[in-house]
């Protein structure tokens, strides 16, 4: 377990001001006690001043989602709630749980049984059977990415997708891209219906033809880029955005395939800014969701949540974080043409159509 | 000044309990000291540990919104931040402007001359000259019910108004309504545009039929409920639900006039649930914004921001106030006509038109 000399030695500081940012000192900075106080959370240091277990602590329940080393999705998401919690001195563990867990654990009980106080839950789906029984517990619950209606106890956190899809566009349309595709993530998702209407909202707020064959749902099919690429090539894309850097890692080696080069040919952007993004060739200009935020941010809204404040919806500003598969537009000439679209999974005409009304009167 | 006595008495508990509570002494309950600390911010009372003015406060500027009384729309707000920041002994300062006082002095050079660190913003209106200012501040603001893209150091607090919307459509189906108006606020609010695009998907949601002539803005027209209340009846409406409180108010009076019982003839739902709501005859049945937390959620949302954490919209759950002014739908004879329709400004035909498609669709 780490000591307050592994935390002075990482921050290059001295052992007496990490006490004192420990010990809340006030003749230290604030910033500096900030940072003291999320290095002992990053090393795993831990205060006498934590609430015992008696007073309950808060519990990560974690589905789906890897979050042991720092490349994982999780990882900063667990980091940051406890480095808030940290502050408010609450006591957190970390359970990372299945469906047949949840088929064997009612919710409410299990964190009866256990004495949590209050619950973030990450990496669930919304067909999970725990998703129903949250329509009613009394627990408070902040979810990641899925919303629950009606109930004051459970909080929605988020990234804006909506402002992250437009300034995606925003870019491409700034370096001369009139044809964008947008290859998003699974047609069930909460978060992929969001970033779909985004991307029609945002082509109609930039005057640019609403065209539905370059916006298509790609988790179904197994491999989504190598699928929907071609087709996107053949209507004269000159970019692509991606419903995550996942999908973009995909389209990027589907274009090189097909002899194009990115971004000479065609920008391609991603969503989340995962660590391999920076890492990809060309390295990936994508929509960050700042993670360590998220886990904090999430942290909030549950200790409001504890204190009888009925949050629903909390979202987080995405940025651009601008690399090297974005360039300027050039005109490409069509080079091959497939007919095989067959069971490509187009948007959702209605959402499609009340878009393109919108363009059409405003 | 409020004193310990004065905190003591109020609550009905001793001066030790109270000094127990203010200072943080673990021997008294969470909730205990929650209501000193909320009773002692109530009557005025300040502590030692507020910190100094050299840390810079937090200002509430408040434009065009009443503070003053326990019946005014934001006194409640006011109170709620500053209880949620008297826990976090924070300095703050109320400054009630108007829109000369910010042509005479831009935003953030105001903030500087004063030496605040933030600034949380009540009733401003779009057009308000510090609106446009706020696209590059670097001040932590929130604003309520504005909303500021792009900028991260800048955040949006409100309630949830589709879920609010859908709580008074759902109520009145509940109760066998089908014909539903909406008279909903001013076109220019993004409020009254949240709420407007709510009505027509909880209306489509319900499977209920949509006509345009039931949802119109009603801001324009000086009297709006005498003017639009008419033509409801004459469609053969059995329920109103109105954009805020003092819609509903005329709407009941309008009601009235025209020979028409609330709510054995027609019922009405307000928005907001003001002071006044409880009082008017009959009692109005409301959405409630619960003012008290949106005062604290804006506190937590500023502090969140101050950490650096860049927030962006965060919506508070509604809930339904049920009084007296909803009963159980009666079918109605029609009782009278007009043709004077012309200047009724209706819902946008492209959202009705949109809300319409989804609709036949699903």
């Amino acid at each position: 377990m780490a000591t307050i000399k592994d935390i002075a030695n990482k921050l290059g500081v001295s052992v007496s001001t990490v006490s004192k940012g420990l010990n809340g000192a006030k003749d230290i900075s604030d910033s500096l006690r900030q940072a003291v106080l999320d290095t002992a959370v990053e090393l795993g240091y831990t205060s006498k001043k934590i609430k015992s277990l008696e007073d309950g602590a808060i519990c990560i329940f974690v589905e789906n989602m890897k979050i042991d080393s720092e490349d994982a999705f999780g990882y900063d998401i667990v980091l940051g709630f406890r480095q808030a919690a940290f502050r408010s001195s609450y006591d957190i563990v970390v359970e990372e749980i299945d469906p047949e867990f949840q088929e064997a654990h009612r919710f409410e009980s299990y964190i009866l049984e256990k004495g949590y106080r209050a619950a973030f839950l990450v990496g669930f789906a919304l067909q999970d059977p725990w998703m129903e029984q949250l329509q009613d517990t009394t627990v408070p619950t902040v979810l990641l990415d899925n919303f629950i209606p009606m109930n004051p106890r459970v909080s929605f956190v988020g990234t804006d997708s909506e402002e992250g899809i437009d300034m995606a566009i925003s870019h491409l349309v700034s370096l001369g891209h009139e044809k964008i595709a947008f290859l998003d993530g699974s047609k069930d998702s909460m978060i992929s219906d969001q970033r779909m209407r985004a991307y029609l909202r945002s082509i109609s707020h930039h005057h640019l033809p609403l065209d539905p064959s370059l916006a298509v749902y790609g988790y179904f099919v197994a491999d989504a880029a190598h699928y929907h690429v071609p087709s996107f090539m053949d209507m004269g894309a000159t970019a692509i955005v991606c419903g995550n850097d996942d999908i973009a890692r995909g389209v990027i080696d589907s274009c090189r395939d097909l002899g194009f080069s990115v971004p000479e040919d065609v920008s391609v952007i991603g969503f989340d800014d995962m660590p391999f993004a920076a890492r990809l060739n060309p390295p990936l200009t994508t929509i960050r969701q700042n993670r360590l935020e998220l886990g904090k941010c999430a942290f909030m809204v549950l200790q409001t949540l504890m204190e009888g404040v009925s949050l629903s919806k909390n979202l987080l500003r995405p940025s651009l974080t601008m690399r090297a598969s974005t360039a300027m537009a050039k005109p490409r000439v069509m080079v091959r043409r497939t007919d095989s679209k067959d069971s490509v999974l187009h948007v959702n005409p209605r959402l499609y159509e009340e878009t393109l009304k919108e363009q059409q009167q405003s």
